[in-house]
């Protein structure tokens, strides 16, 4: 029978990150601030690997793929046109007493959770948060903080064409905040108001979007996996018709086994042509793609997997965490794929005498020309490779007296705890596609 | 005598990054959106390989500094603490015939140059971008955009501090966007509303400040020149006194010698103590340094190399215009240092014939693993060099017939356009050193 939660704790991962300095509370000397995070030294090395990881896949090693990177505050006329300012919204009934106001979908009755109170019928309250842009606090200067990073992609669909000239099949790719004025957040960074995406548009010709809908799932699927994420804790969840958007064909969920269950990481939908035929009605611009076979203009369909950062990196964090029986100890080590770990390798003196430290410091200097590569030398070397193991360090570099006399190191591999004697002159060699992944 | 302004046209950098895809104006096909920009496809990558190398010198190749990402909406009272809710702001003047607003420094009367009626006394209008957090519209949920990237590594100093266990002289880095509601922007992407910066608060040890700062300057000056900014471009201007802010010791800018005049690229200021102190009393928190030397508990004072990142692309992209006789005609050539280059090479085969063309992708898809690089089979070889120089890509491989016969390829430098015979083989290898600037 298939599990219905991660085993573990969650805590453990939010405590981790806290004690580490992965993720801290947003403003956090300040009491904090509702639904949003920052993330220390050791997350942003993280965060920036899956993002750069995400680029590589679908920008770098595809023909078919360009990126952008577009404005967090767009001409509100954009948000029209996709539907956000009439459709973007929850509904929401006030308190007729104490003023509260609340999401009308959490309870049944009538009567305010808060003071008892009676409360109204419920009205639609929109998502998007709301600024002035200019000096004028008035309707004329309304602007909205993006809810997702697609429509930069729509809106600019004309110019890449123009600059790139992509024959379709062709996709255009993003990585950026966006932020939903959420009413509930939690589950640590699952669900906050300020959040990243990688979202691509990938636009096809018409009658061929079911298969380039089945080929993002599967090549999603296996982005994860080739970065080390269980195969069997993840999943595909299509959605029922009565969940799809009007406007989309399908979509499917990739869903990870969070310690709240299953629950979505990324979704896949076939948004058929409503994105740019809509752009094209408000704007009156047309967005079509003149088809050089058929020498007819068309308006492509798309697939669009969005996936979220801030998800991806909770599940990286939870999927690689592992406690492992050691001794009379535990040892918990993070295993996470070394081209998403923050620090490649750790150089270790085995003392802090010299000349060790100087040799030891040489080797550090020059390892992190090409990565992050750390330095430790205080405590014992047991305690230093648990503070490596514990952050997902993959290789651990131990200078020790032999050192000096024969210019080799001993090299610790993270999860096997397996040592090596290797050269001096020979740890680049040897690092390189070890941490790559082409050699384990 | 000193240049007063760069003679390369603004305009012709405008309409390049139009034109081939560096920068688009936001929502353009909604007639823009005053003073924000989209990156197109050339452009996110000059942007990020930009961001990339900032971090490369200041985090990664530094054993005292680290990174942090913290978020954009932040706890409103670290805005008071740290007096952008007071002092952020220029004094406006609103009209009292037309209702316009506008900044009372841009005029000397007192009548509107709109429609010439009277204008009110001029009051302060802060630059924040202000929204609301939550389902209420009221003071308790005002919420701003952060407008520097700053204050999100102070609030940080302890949880830095406490999980990385860093000792005087230490620095937190952090890269990510600012918003400011500025009544006039311009100048392309030097000034807009929203702007993404790349900031440094190097802590130090009251007393080494003057040291600090005058290293930061010079360090600074050396990372433009670096990725190949021309020093004659580049000068230090010292803030006088009375330009300073109260709490800030000393200041100077590294300016640009942009079409428009000398400018502002990045901000090095001593800040002395101000931000923690002032982050100690709003929050109650104690973010102090214990000093094992001297036993005693100190606040650092801080040096703040501050940099603009559109700018830094701006100037970079001026910097690199070049206009050279070529035979009859100019070539046009964006003479970028190879790190920064959108594409590190371009894969040409001189006919669309087969197996050139299999050749050719094959040779693109093995490069495309390590490099961001393009392929290109259309129209005259010479056509496809002059359109790879105006991108910047420095390299650009040819596959010809006689490839097929001896495995070779002819490789062409994009400024010298000199042209030299290598193996298919060594490619890899001869482009690597000179990719990195090692090998020119």
């Amino acid at each position: 029978m298939a599990q219905e939660s991660n085993p573990i704790d969650m805590d453990k991962i939010v405590s981790l990150s806290r004690r580490r300095g992965f993720v801290f509370q947003s403003s956090e000397i300040y009491g904090g601030h509702g639904g949003c995070w920052d993330y220390g030294p050791l997350g942003v090395q993280l965060k920036n690997n899956v993002k750069q990881a995400w680029w590589q896949s679908i920008v770098q090693e595809r023909d078919d793929v360009v990126g952008v990177d577009s404005s967090i505050l767009m001409n509100p006329r954009v948000w029209e046109a996709s539907g956000h300012v009439a459709g973007f919204s929850d509904p929401m009934s006030d308190c007729l007493k104490c003023k509260m106001r609340w999401r009308a979908d959490d309870f049944e009755g009538k009567i305010c959770p808060s003071c008892g109170g009676e409360l109204t019928e419920p009205r639609q309250f929109n998502l998007m948060f709301k600024t002035f842009m200019g000096p004028m606090e008035d309707t004329a200067s309304v602007a909205y903080l993006r809810p997702e990073t697609a429509q930069g992609i729509f809106v600019n669909f004309d110019n890449v064409l123009n600059t790139t000239r992509k024959k379709l099949p062709f996709g255009i790719a993003q990585i950026g905040k966006s932020f939903r004025n959420e009413i509930t957040t939690g589950n640590f960074i699952f669900r906050s108001r300020e959040f990243e995406q990688m979202e691509l548009e990938y636009f096809v010709k018409p009658g061929t979007d079911d298969y380039w809908h089945e080929h993002w799932l599967q090549a999603r699927i296996d982005w994860y996996t080739s970065l080390g994420m269980k195969r069997e804790n993840l999943q595909l969840r299509a959605h029922c018709s009565d969940e799809l958007a009007h406007y989309a064909k399908a979509c499917s969920d990739i869903q990870y086994l969070f310690p709240m269950g299953w629950s979505e990481l990324e979704g896949i939908a076939n948004r058929c042509d409503f994105d740019l035929k809509q752009h094209s009605k408000h704007s009156g611009k047309t967005l079509e793609y003149f088809d050089e076979e058929s020498k007819e203009h068309i308006t492509p369909y798309v697939i669009e997997p969005s996936a979220g950062v801030d998800r991806s990196v909770l599940a990286f964090l939870i999927d690689a965490y592992t406690e492992e029986p050691d001794k009379d100890d535990i040892r918990a080590v993070l295993k996470l794929h070394p081209r998403l770990a923050p620090f490649k390798a750790a150089v270790l003196p085995l003392s802090k005498k010299e000349p060790l430290v100087n040799m030891a410091k040489e080797i550090h200097a020059s390892l992190r020309k090409a990565w992050m590569v750390t330095y430790d030398e205080s405590q014992s070397i047991g305690r230093r490779y648990r503070r490596q193991d514990e952050i997902g360090t993959p290789y651990c570099i131990t200078v020790d007296f032999d050192s000096l006399d024969d210019n080799q190191v001993t090299v610790r591999e993270r999860d096997s705890m397996t040592q090596e004697r290797i050269p001096i002159s020979e740890i680049k060699a040897y690092l390189c596609p070890r941490l790559t992944g082409e050699l384990k």
